[in-house]
C-alpha cells in the first residue's frame, strides 16, 4: 500500500505546484477522497472490439473500477472508478477544420493520462485543441466526483465535483464545483463554483452564475470532506444497484434490444425499460421505468427514472431525468438535474435545449414549451420565465442580452447554431440516424464488446498498484 | 473466426511435419476437439501476486478458458481450458544439480509456448532438461484432454487424452492415451496407450502396460471423435459445478480456511469440506464431502469425493479419489482413478505410494496395507496382490523383477528413493511443512491472488483470437 500512497502524494504535489499562482493547495481537497482500501477493492476493465483502435499502456498506476476503450496510456496515475472512452479518436490522415485552417492529423490520436488523479471522472476523447490533435493529454491534474473532461486536453488543473470542461484546453486552472466551461483555451483561472461559461472568441460569450447558497443544497464541496448535497445523496442511494452488474462476468439483461441499438452490459435497467431502434445506452447509465424512443441516447452516469423520451433525445453524461416527459429532439446537457415528482411531472416540448448543468426541481407541474432554451436554476414557472427563451428569440440577439443571472454578449444566432450543430453531431456519432446500412455510430459499434478485467497487486508494498499492462492489436 | 481456423490448421500442419517419421497425421485426431465457437465463449485469466515473477506475453493466440501464473509467453498458439502454472520457475543465479554437474541458471526461467494447441492440458513449470534450464518450451505440440506436461520441455509432439509427460524432454513423439512417461530424454517414439514408463538411465527402468481392452472402458480415443469412457463421463458429469464459480468476478466460498492454508477461488467445494492447516487446494480441484488433514494437497483437476485424507497426502494433478480413506503420507499420482463405493470403501494405509495412472475400481471393500507401492489396474484383492508390493520389498530388488504386466529392471532402492524424495519435495513446495515462519510454499503464497480476465475479439475475422497482451512488473 505504501507505494500507492506515495504516488498519490506525488500527484498532489505536482498539481499543487502547477496551481501555485492561484495559491490552491490540492492536498486537503482530495487526500480523503480516495481511501487506499478502495483501490484494491474494485477491478478495472477495458473493452476490445474490431471497431475500436487498440493500444492500452498502463504503467505504475492504480486503476480501481476504471474503464477504458480505444487507445489510452496511463502512467503514474490514480484513476478511481473513472470512464475513459476512446471511441471517437481521430485517425491518421483525417482532416481537422479549425477556423480557416485545414489540418491533417499526422498519427492516430491517443489519450495520455500522466501524473493525474481522476475520481469518478468521465473522459471523452477527441482533442479539440488544434495544437495537439494527436494527443488528448491530461497531465498533472486532479479531477473529482462526476466531473467530465470532454474533448478537453488539460494540464495541471483541479476539477471540482460535478464540474465539466468541454472542448476546451485548460492549463493551471481550478474549476469550481458544478461549473461548466466551454471557452476555448484558458489558463491560470480560478473558476468559482456554479459558473456556466460558454464562449467562442469573436462570436459570443454566455455567462451564468448559480446563486451560491441555493447551489449548496444540491452540491457542496469543502476541503477535507466528501462532496455533499442532493446530487451525492441521489447517486449514493443508487450505488447498490450497480453491484450485481459488476459481480458477474457476463451480465445478461432481460430487456429486449433491437438489432440496431445497444445496451451496455454495465448499465442498470430496472422494470420496465423500453428500448427502440438506434438507441444507445452507455455503461453506468441507470434506467428505471423508462421508454426510450428511436435514436435516443443515455450516456455514461446518466439516470433516467419514470420518464418517457420520444426519440432523438440526447441525455448527456451525468444528466438526471426524473418523472418527466420529453418530446422529440430534446437535448439535456451534462450533469443537468431535472426532477419532476409523481404528483407534479415535468414536461419538455420537442426541440428544446436544456443547457448543461441546468437544475430543474419543481413542487408543482411544469411544462416547458417546445423549442425553448433553458439554463440555470428553475424551481417554478417564474424561474422558468427568467431562465429560458424560445430558441428563435435567442437567435435574434445581436449584441447583448441580460436576464436574471445570465449575461450574454455577441451573436445569438452563432450560439444557437453551434449548439444545434453539436446536437446533430452527437446524434450522428451515437448512431441515431442508422438506416440499416449507413450512418453507423456507437449504438451499432458498441454491441458485443469483449470486457477484460484487471486487478492490482493484492499484497505487499505494491498493493493497490497495477503491473505494467500493454495491449495492442 | 477465419484467422482462428487458419491458425489451428497451421499448428496441426507443423506438428504433423514433426511427426512425419512416425507417420502420425494429427489433423483427424484433433480437428473436432476445439469447436471454434467455444474459443469465444470462455474467458482466459492470469494471476498476479507479489510472490510470483511476472512476464506474460500473449501474441496472436486463442486462449479460451486458460489460466496463467508466473512468466509465460504464448505465441501463435491455441490454449483451450489449459492451466499454465509458473509458480516454481527457477531464478537467475540458482544452482541446478544434474548428475555430477552444478549448473548456474543464467536468467529467470520462462515458459514458452509456440505453435502449439493445448486442450484442457495442465502445464507445470520447472524445466528438468539441463540443456534448457531457463526455457520451458512447448513448441509445435498438440496436447489433448487432461494431459499433463510436468517439468517437461517438449518439441513437436502429440499427447493423447489423460497422458502425462513428467520430468522428461520429448521430441517428435506420440504419447498414447493414458500413458505416463518419466524417462529422461526421448525422441521419435510412438508410445502405445496405457504405457507406464519410469526410467532413470543407468539406475532403473519400470514398465507397465495396461491390458488394452480393459483400458478402453475407462478411456478410449479414436481419431475424429471426442475421447470416451468412464473418465470422460466422470468429468463431464461434474462440469456444471464449475460454472457458477467462473460466472462471478469474486467467488467467496463458505468453507473455513486456516491462515496457513489456501483454497483457490476456482476450486469447487461441496458440503462438507474440511480444510486443515497447511492444506493447498488448487484451482479446478473438486472437493465433495472431504476431510483434508494437515499438509494435504489437492492439485489441479483432481476430484476427491466422500473421502478422508489424514494428512500430508499428495493428490496429484488429475487424480480422482472416491469413497476412500487414506492414511497419513499416502501419495496418489497423476490421473489415478481410485473408485471405492458407498457399500465397499477403499482404504489405503499410511505411507503407501499409488503410482501415477493407477486405476483402482472395486465392487467389494479393499484395504491396501500401509507402506505399499501400487500400480496398474486393480479391481479386487487378487489384482492388488499382482499389482503391488510393500515398499521395503521393492527396495530389495537389485536386478530384475517381473509380476503381471510389470517389468522392472535395475535398483529397486534407487526407484523407491527417487519417488520418496519427490514426494517430500512436493509436500515441501506446497507448504505442507510451514511452521508459521519458515518453509512457506504454495499453500501460503497462493493466498489472495489477483485474477485478471481476458477475452478475444468478439466479432470480425479475428473473432476468437486475442490481441497482443503484455504484462510486466
Amino acid at each position: 500500500m505504501k507505494e500507492l500512497e506515495k504516488l498519490f502524494d506525488r500527484i498532489i504535489q505536482r498539481t499543487t505546484i502547477n496551481l501555485r499562482e492561484l495559491g490552491y493547495n490540492v492536498k486537503p481537497s482530495v487526500w480523503s477522497l480516495i481511501p487506499p482500501g478502495q483501490m484494491t477493492k474494485f477491478y478495472a476493465f477495458y473493452g476490445i472490439t474490431p471497431d475500436h483502435p487498440l493500444n492500452f499502456q498502463f504503467r505504475h498506476s492504480g486503476l480501481a473500477g476504471s474503464y477504458f476503450l480505444g487507445r489510452c496510456h496511463v502512467t503514474n496515475s490514480l484513476l478511481y472508478k473513472s470512464d475513459i472512452r476512446g471511441d471517437e479518436l481521430k485517425k491518421k490522415g483525417e482532416l481537422f477544420r479549425f477556423q480557416e485552417f485545414e489540418i491533417q492529423v499526422s498519427k492516430d490520436e491517443e489519450i495520455l493520462i500522466e501524473d493525474s488523479a481522476l475520481i469518478k471522472t468521465l473522459v471523452h476523447n477527441f482533442s479539440h485543441d488544434p495544437e495537439t490533435l494527436e494527443k488528448f493529454f491530461i497531465k498533472d491534474t486532479v479531477s473529482t466526483h462526476y466531473a467530465n473532461i470532454h474533448g478537453s486536453p488539460s494540464d495541471g488543473c483541479f476539477l471540482g465535483p460535478f464540474s465539466t470542461v468541454d472542448l476546451t484546453t485548460i492549463r493551471d486552472c481550478v474549476i469550481g464545483t458544478f461549473s461548466y466551461i466551454q471557452a476555448g483555451e484558458i489558463s491560470h483561472l480560478n473558476i468559482e463554483p456554479g459558473t456556466i461559461w460558454v464562449r467562442s472568441p469573436g462570436n459570443f460569450n454566455f455567462l451564468y452564475r448559480y446563486p451560491g447558497e441555493q447551489l449548496k443544497k444540491y452540491i457542496y464541496f469543502a476541503p477535507g470532506d466528501q462532496p455533499q448535497g442532493i446530487f451525492m445523496d441521489f447517486v449514493n442511494d443508487r450505488k447498490e444497484d450497480f453491484q450485481e452488474i459488476f459481480e458477474v462476468v457476463n451480465f445478461e439483461s432481460s430487456v429486449s434490444v433491437p438489432g440496431s441499438a445497444s445496451l451496455d452490459r454495465y448499465a442498470v435497467t430496472k422494470p420496465t425499460t423500453h428500448i427502440s431502434e438506434n438507441v444507445l445506452v452507455s455503461q453506468r447509465a441507470y434506467l428505471q421505468n423508462v421508454w426510450l424512443g428511436k435514436g435516443a441516447n443515455a450516456q455514461e452516469n446518466c439516470y433516467i427514472i419514470n420518464s418517457r423520451l420520444e426519440g432523438y433525445n440526447v441525455t448527456a453524461h451525468g444528466a438526471k431525468i426524473i418523472e418527466a416527459d420529453l418530446g422529440k429532439n430534446v437535448f439535456v446537457g451534462f450533469n443537468s438535474f431535472l426532477q419532476g415528482r409523481p404528483d407534479c411531472r415535468l414536461s419538455i416540448g420537442k426541440e428544446s435545449i436544456i443547457m448543461p448543468h441546468t437544475i430543474i426541481d419543481i413542487q408543482e407541474p411544469l411544462s416547458i414549451p417546445a423549442g425553448h432554451l433553458v439554463w440555470g436554476l428553475v424551481t417554478n414557472q417564474k424561474d422558468l420565465e427568467e431562465n429560458s427563451l424560445p430558441v428563435n428569440k435567442f437567435s435574434e440577439i445581436e449584441t447583448r442580452f441580460s436576464k436574471g443571472n445570465l449575461v450574454f454578449e455577441g451573436s445569438g444566432r452563432s450560439f444557437v447554431k453551434a449548439f444545434q450543430d453539436r446536437i446533430h453531431h452527437i446524434l450522428e456519432a451515437n448512431g441515431a440516424f442508422f438506416n440499416g446500412a449507413e450512418n453507423k455510430g456507437h449504438a451499432q459499434r458498441n454491441q458485443n464488446i469483449s470486457f477484460n478485467t484487471i486487478q492490482p497487486y493484492p499484497r505487499g508494498s505494491l498493493k493497490g498498484l497495477y503491473p505494467t499492462i500493454v495491449i495492442q492489436p
